[in-house]
Order: C-alpha cells, then sequence, then structure tokens
C-alpha cells in the first residue's frame, strides 16, 4: 500500500531524540527540549548528540576550545566563496563549501571520523557564510577567526565585524539548541538514505542542506520573515491574512506533521523574540507576529511552529534573511552527524519500492514509425 | 512497526520505470530495456526519461544538437576542478562541481527548469571529468568541445584525447541505457526527498551523485573491478573466492534487493564485456569475471548484477576504474530528473518516523552532578 510521503510511517530506529511523544515532548537523548533550552548552551547539546552524553565541565572547556580551532578556511575554498555570486542563496555556498571540503579534508585520512567531520563543520559554516557575505556585499577579505567563545558569538562577530552583543549572542545560542536534531525530518533522513550506502560524512550533509534549502524545510523560517515583513501593523496582518486564508494559500511557519498540538519550542523561541525586540525598542514585527499567531489558531487552530517567531528573533539579532536556513544547518549539523553515525552502526540500504502508475509494458517502437 | 530499510515498503506512486516485475521486468515508459539497449542510443532514451516518449528522428536530432552546444565549462568551474586535489574522487568532482554550477546556472533564471539543467549536467558532466582528470594526471588544460555527436563519444575523446573508437563509443552508450534508470533506488530516493521539501534540482542532484558514491549503491562497480583484478587466472579466482566466501565477505556486484531471479541487464552488459575483450584479444578479465559467476552461482545461487560485468566492459573500454560510477552518474542523471519532475508533479513532503530505541526521559543533569 502507498503512503504518501511515508506519512506515519516507522523508517528505522533511532535512539537519539523524540518528536511529540505523549507526556515527554521533543527530547534529546532523554533530556527534554525546555531543560536543555534554559540550562544548556549550544556546544553542551552538540556534544550531548555527537558523544552521547552530556559534557562535564573540563569536557566541554576542551570542546569548545577544539571548535574554537576549526574556524579558518583553506586557500581554495576562500577561492570558490569569492566565484560563487553575490546572488547565490547561502544555502548552496554551505552546500557547495561541504562538499568542496570533502575533497580537501577527506574522511578517513588523518583519523577524520563523522563526529570530528561534523566538529570542523559546525565550527567553520560561520566562517564561510561571513567570509562569502562580506566578500559580497563589501568587498572584504575578512580574517575568519575570532575571540569568541561560542559558535553563535563567532557567527554575529564576523558577519558584523564587531564583537557579539551578549543579549542576542545568547538568544541565537538558544535557538542553535531548539533548532539542533529532530528526529527523521527531511533533510536527516536524506543523510541517512545517503550514508545507507556506505558513501561519506560530506555527501550525508551536502545531501542534508539541500534538502532543507526546501520552503516545506527549512526555508520556512524565511518565508515567515517574508511574510511577517510584508505587513504594516498588526490590523493589516490580520485583513491579509484572512485574504490569504480565503484563496486557500499556505502561510509558512504553522502546524508541523508530526506535533498536532504545537510544537514545544515554539513558545521557547517566542519568549526570545519578545525580550530582543523590547530589548531594540521596537516591537513592531512581534507584535505583527503575535497577530498573525491569533488569527491563525481562530480561524484554523493551526499552532506556529520553530520557524515561525524563529523569523522575528534573527531578525532582531540583526541577522539577513537569506541567512536564516543557513543558521539552521550550523545548529542542524550536530544532529544530522549523530544520525550518520547511528545509520553507520547498524547499517541497511534504504531502499523502497513504488506503486507503478505508469504505462502498460508496450512493444519498441521504431524510429520511422515514431508519430 | 519498522521496516529496516524500507525493504518491501512503498514510498510512493511513479510511471517511469518497472523493476522485475512478474512478465514485464524492467520498462523505461513501458519499453523492455532489451528493446531499448539493442535499437536507441542514450540520447533516445534521455529523451523519453525526461521528456516521456521516444524522439521522432528530427526531435532526436535537435536534442543531440542541443546537448553537444551544453558541454563547455564557466571558468570559475574550470578554477574549482584545478583546485580538488589529483587525490580526489572523481564523484566528489561531480558532486562539487554540480554543486558549483547550480550556484552560476540557477534553476529559475533564465527559463531553467528540471529538464533543460538535467540536459546542461548530462552534456556536461564528461566535461568536468576530462578536465579534471587531464589537469591532475597530465598538467594539460583542455577544450572541453568535441567533434563527437553522442556523450558516450564526447567522454570518451575528452578523456583519451583522441576520438573515440567506434567500438567501444556503442558499447558505452548501451550501458548508459542500461544505467539510465532504476526506479526508487537509494540515489534516485534521495533526489525525490530533496526535492520534496520544494529544493532546487542542483541539491536534488548532488545528493544522488552523494548516495550513488557509496559501495553499497553505484560504488559496486569500482568494487567489482577491484575483486577481478586481484586475481591472475581463474583458477586463482575460484580458489580465493571460496575462501571469502567461507569468511562471508561480501563480494560485489552479486544479488539484488528487488531482482531475486538475476538482472536482466546483466547479460546485455556481459555480451558487450566478451565483445570488448575478444577484439583487444585479451580475454583475462572476462575469464575471470565468468568463473566468479560460475562460482557464485554454484555456493550462493547468487546472479551478477549490472555492475559486476559492467566492470569488465568499462575496463576494455580503457576507462579508469575510479571513473566507472561518474559514467553511471552520466546515464543516471536523466532518471533523477525524470523522478524530479514527477515528485514536483504531485509533490508531498517525504517524512517518515522512527521507533525510538534511547534513554528515557530523564532529568536534567546540572553541571556540577556530571560524571
Amino acid at each position: 500500500m502507498t503512503s504518501s510521503g511515508l506519512n506515519g510511517v516507522t523508517a528505522g530506529s533511532s535512539g537519539i531524540s523524540t518528536v511529540g511523544q505523549e507526556d515527554v515532548g521533543l527530547t534529546y537523548r532523554g533530556y527534554s527540549i525546555t531543560d536543555l533550552a534554559e540550562n544548556s548552551t549550544f556546544e553542551e547539546v552538540a556534544y550531548l548528540l555527537i558523544y552521547g552524553k552530556l559534557p562535564g565541565q573540563k569536557e566541554l572547556d576542551a570542546y569548545k576550545k577544539k571548535l574554537a580551532g576549526l574556524r579558518s578556511l583553506p586557500d581554495s575554498l576562500k577561492t570558490l566563496l569569492e566565484a560563487m555570486p553575490a546572488s547565490t542563496h547561502p544555502m548552496d555556498v554551505l552546500r557547495t563549501g561541504t562538499s568542496l571540503l570533502g575533497t580537501l579534508e577527506t574522511e578517513g585520512e588523518g583519523g577524520r571520523t563523522a563526529a570530528t567531520v561534523g566538529d570542523r563543520l559546525t565550527a567553520s559554516f560561520g566562517s564561510m557564510l561571513a567570509y562569502w557575505y562580506r566578500f559580497h556585499s563589501r568587498g572584504e577579505r575578512i580574517e575568519t577567526e575570532s575571540e569568541e567563545e561560542t559558535v553563535a558569538g563567532h557567527f554575529l562577530s564576523l558577519m558584523s565585524g564587531k564583537p557579539a552583543d551578549p543579549l542576542k549572542r545568547d538568544a541565537l545560542d538558544t535557538t542553535l539548541v531548539l533548532y539542533a536534531e529532530h528526529e527523521f525530518n527531511a533533510s536527516t533522513f536524506t543523510a541517512r538514505v545517503i550514508t545507507s550506502t556506505l558513501s561519506d560524512t560530506y555527501s550525508a550533509i551536502a545531501g542534508a542542506i539541500g534538502a532543507l534549502r526546501g520552503p516545506l524545510h527549512g526555508g520556512a523560517n524565511e518565508a515567515a520573515m517574508e511574510l511577517v515583513c510584508s505587513f504594516d501593523s498588526p490590523q493589516d496582518a490580520e485583513k491579509s491574512l484572512l485574504h490569504m486564508l480565503e484563496a486557500r494559500r499556505l502561510v509558512m511557519g504553522f502546524g508541523h506533521r508530526v506535533y498536532k498540538n504545537g510544537d514545544p519550542r515554539s513558545p521557547i523561541v517566542k519568549e526570545l523574540a519578545r525580550q530582543l525586540s523590547e530589548a531594540a525598542g521596537n516591537t513592531s514585527y512581534f507584535d505583527i507576529s503575535e497577530r498573525i499567531e491569533q488569527v491563525m489558531m481562530r480561524e484554523k487552530a493551526m499552532y506556529p511552529n520553530l520557524d515561525f517567531y524563529a523569523a522575528t528573533a534573527y531578525h532582531m539579532c540583526g541577522i539577513p534573511t537569506a541567512m536564516f536556513t543557513p543558521v539552521f544547518v550550523i545548529a542542524r549539523t550536530s544532529g544530522w552527524i549523530a544520525h550518520v553515525i547511528e545509520q553507520r552502526a547498524d547499517n541497511k540500504l534504504i531502499r523502497p519500492l513504488s506503486d507503478y502508475t505508469g504505462p502498460e509494458a508496450r512493444p519498441y517502437v521504431g524510429m520511422g514509425d515514431r508519430g
């Protein structure tokens, strides 16, 4: 029997996260997302996902130092970043940069494993994005080292050329925790299908980036921003949204294949968006977002997912809209890597069947007889 | 219930090919693979897969002319090919080249569709491979145009720097027909999962290349060649193979998830391997291969799949072993593109579930209490 989109179909076993389980909700290796977002930094969570346990203080210090040492970019990668046009979507920058890095720092050589490739990518994605962005927007060839201790701080400081603002840095850090892992979503599943042929980690991550790029997946946070930006006021948002709903247009950032009673990450990111907006003395996008949330609940009984308020939070952090999904990549790489490692540990080729709906077997038609 | 590797699970509908259907076997859009291999060139089959029907003579002539006009490479792609080390696996060359081309010739701009992106990649993959290969093996910066009319001839002539030998060209052409399409195999399924997020065609193809790279998928033809090459004679092959089987080692190029009674492409490619070997006056690899086939049938009742004799056929065409899977990419791009188009026509996000096997929900452990 065909299950369209594998909706509700179990495609394998996994011990990394639970999504929307009754009375449990979202957990990473058994810890609730609420506890992790409140108490852990992104580096702790990346370590938890990739290495399987929450790090002690010494392990965490060593891990942060290790990541900080993996930020520089090879010269030929910089040349590539300069060659990719300013009009390139930065998700394509990351996809291509990952693929090239796989030829320069091949897995298997020099003791490189899925875990260490993951650390390298997590540490250097911010460098790739900022190098490409500042070269094409300001003609600068920046240094990709920074004094910042964290992945979040490194990205913000490289993008702006200034030390990261602590409030923005910590808010971004929390969103990275929220975005780090989410079971068999389309990009993670892509990484697992690729890994199941015994291909390399760079192939899995490049494929996952390609999947995350789509507006039905990671691209939703950019689409949500475009929606919010398109309104002048909460009143305008309500009026226009009602027209959109009447025309049966899809509203990005609402609903979720798995969560039926709301995304547990949404209240957390909403609070961050509120704090950032209030600190900036500009709550206009937040107010518009809140009105959209109210209308969607009243009219469609739909909850916002993580992507919806992430849009306003990232905007208030000063991150350009086109960088929203790339930031998601920085976070999710730790989850993807955990899945690559898990898939390899008990591998079976992922190869489904299709229900054939094409023409029946038919005789060959020679060139002279073709219409 | 968990189905490991989605074995036997139907993941969607498709009207492009049948694989191993009773009394029908392998068909592309209803035409049997035997008829197509005997009567059609690769360009006819690529047209059939991408555009949905066998082309008439004028359509075919126009299509071949179109493909021949899409062989040149942008300068920044050449720079990239030069930057990728000589030790790079050429599958990573194609994965990275595809990803970069996606930033230089973006889909949607200039009327570019999945079909035209597919034509461009099918036409230029041979150029990318040969440019990279000859730069790193001989220090040459080659022209990527050729007088050859076909995709097969273009690849062979660029790799060798000489006009393609007609026997080898036609044999390679037939293997491209055999490799062009195969339902929901792991790389095609990867392309469909990526496409299901509404991402772009370059992302889908880069992901598919990453999946095809693995030794449990396209990489099997390279692994088969390494096996055949490792023996001195049929007698040596038999003796060593028996030891391998005793040690329960996997023999690449045998068996198939879907075909239980033999791969219908295998006898066709076996005959090509025989003809090429006899024409060269050197049947040693063919004889070794045939003995391996006999032993595998006698001892394990396993049939060779397409990859097994493709190895000897490609070797006798003068193609370096590392280029076997990249040649598979040139062929399969037409099938991948047909699936991208089909997935988009009736899209639903592909997002399965997993069976959770990790730790139960547990309280957060503060830094001071971690072991």
